[in-house]
């Protein structure tokens, strides 16, 4: 999955937030991919037209900018390019709990991620209160069977790819759930590494189009074993920002020889 | 007030400049907060609600975000959260002074933070020429008597707490003022320390509401002995990038303990 | 050159990408000059007479911007402040580039930078295909006499200095062309070095207004010097994230010294 990324540089249109934008396109370089940013509905037909692939990012959400997330996703939809929303802080205030439900009723998405808390919004359209990141307890629920059974029944409803990221990662569609155990607990005292995530899963999509959940489950996968190699260079007086620049670092490092080798996941669901 | 940070994890919502916005959301989750960024007036007052405290960065001002900023901050006042503005650039336009102006007029800001020209553009009303950088000579007198009461007297007619950052740090309310002894030179390398300052006190003050300006110079005093932290770990060919590195890393590891040990500040009016 | 930019510390106006943002910000703060980033058109005419120099960067263009940046172009313009373009991604859109005809139709450019697929857009007036990066061969070709013929004749009726960057680096006005010799293929793997170049070009001419060629000229050198010894510190597990702050590192700690002893470059044309 990783090596067909790296192989095929697969170029990724990004409508997406401004606080983790850099590191978006950091990350598509970093796993091989080659991103594009573009929001202005003057062009994001055009750039979509040119990309493999389309991530749509709820973070700093404007007004503005949800008439080019329509225009870029109907265009993908109708090229048979995959698509990717990423519904940050979806239950944080009604005008996103609207522009979620209106993304998911004029485009098809490939895939969703989001917390737990996000992919109940959008699953329930109820919204929750703990901002862009999980609730607490949120992410203690997302290894059990009852949490599959959940994701499993939205990714039916939606035709999605669901990848719930939390201290256990859970990546469904209509017919599996497994659940990852990689990652670290520092990769939430690093902002955005769930927009990265999103960003890497689309270029793991579009460089395997065949394989929806098998992408979307590398990626995963790949991010977790990331954030625990990240966490394992530790040393000194390293802090939050050292631990940000070795994610990133392992990202760019990473070997499909590695990934297949490392990862940790069970059928769930 | 660290501790209580750590402990509460006040959720900040910042409504901010697009230069240092990444950098602010990880200054928050460094110091124990979490960063919500939101600036679209179709939301930005439930994401005020949700919130402990809200932080104003004028920085990249555009005329879109202005009717955000005032909704956010009429609503945090009608919470009672603590409002932190930072007038970034504020002498650099008549644009910039305008909305200072029309800010202060309708939001009771907690605490104001600014390099010694934009406290005086907002205090006097005359627009400085120094852009976003302090002027030469400004942080000169920061330490005097009457730079002082200069900063008291402007504390006193906003009711804020009045931060103003430079060589030396001064942190006043109307009655009090204390200079602060930290930091470092390298820090004015680096884009968007001040910034970084201004998020991480809107945190120090969501955390400790019933005392701002002991939670305001917590703050400043804890940026300033990271910034010389920071420098401490320069070494071979590290350059400003690095101490940018080192400067967060130090953040995410002050405890409370080593504030209290290290502050060096001084009452002085 | 450098050392000009380290003594006179220019202010450099960017109307800017907000993918790149913060590292164009910190690699002027890095090579001795200070950013100030602003775009709204009710500031930007202001903005840039407190300036230095300006420098226009298409990406993430939106067409509230464009009024801004002509604003700002045609009053640095009318001030004879310097005034770089980046066609970031020009060929990428109908919409690029119209707005990079409409932009040097109604500014007077300095200097222009771009890959060559961008700068082949602008000349030739035609879409390429490869996004923001530069299209596979199109590096290649870069050292050729007949590539250095061709970007002669667009300095020429541009009236700009050009800069085309890749594999070899090309820098022409009307009568010369210089090929330089330096840089590392890791700068392709970090977000954004373009920007940066273009950036710290900005600074580059400000500080040195009477010789455009020569400071367009040392601004290339420098970046390439800095992105080979950002590699020869590359140890371990260091991936693109370390690269990137090995590279910032260096721009910070360049002297003009190595500048002038290192430089590698040859008259071409």
């Amino acid at each position: 999955m990783l090596e067909n990324v790296r192989k095929t540089h697969p170029m990724i249109h990004n409508i997406t937030n401004y606080v983790t934008m850099n590191d978006c396109a950091n990350v598509l370089l970093a796993c091989g991919a080659s991103p594009i940013m573009a929001d202005d509905i003057l062009e994001v037909e055009e750039i979509t037209s040119l990309s493999d692939g389309l991530v749509i990012n709820m973070g700093t959400l404007s007004q503005e900018r949800i008439p080019a997330m329509l225009a870029a996703g109907k265009k993908a939809n109708a090229l048979g390019h995959p698509v990717l929303l990423d519904p940050v802080g979806a239950g944080a205030s009604s005008f996103r709990m609207r522009t979620a439900a209106e993304l998911q009723k004029q485009i098809r998405f490939t895939a969703i991620r989001g917390n737990l808390s996000e992919i109940k919004a959008l699953a329930l359209g109820t919204g929750a209160s703990g901002g862009v990141d999980a609730e607490e307890g949120d992410s203690m629920d997302a290894g059990t069977e009852e949490t599959a059974e959940f994701v499993k029944r939205f990714a039916k409803k939606t035709g999605a790819v669901v990848l719930v990221t939390g201290a256990v990662d859970l990546v469904a569609d209509a017919n599996h759930a497994c659940a990852v155990f990689h990652g670290h607990p520092m990769m939430r005292t690093v902002t955005g590494t769930g927009c990265q995530l999103s960003a890497m899963t689309g270029a793991y999509l579009a460089a395997n189009p065949e394989e929806p959940f098998t992408a979307a489950l590398a990626a995963v996968v790949s991010m977790g074993i990331c954030g625990e190699k990240a966490y394992q260079r530790m040393q000194g007086e390293d802090g939050s920002a050292s631990y940000r620049m070795y994610l990133m670092d392992a990202i760019s490092r990473l070997s499909g020889e590695e990934l297949e080798r490392c990862a940790k996941y069970e059928i769930c669901g």
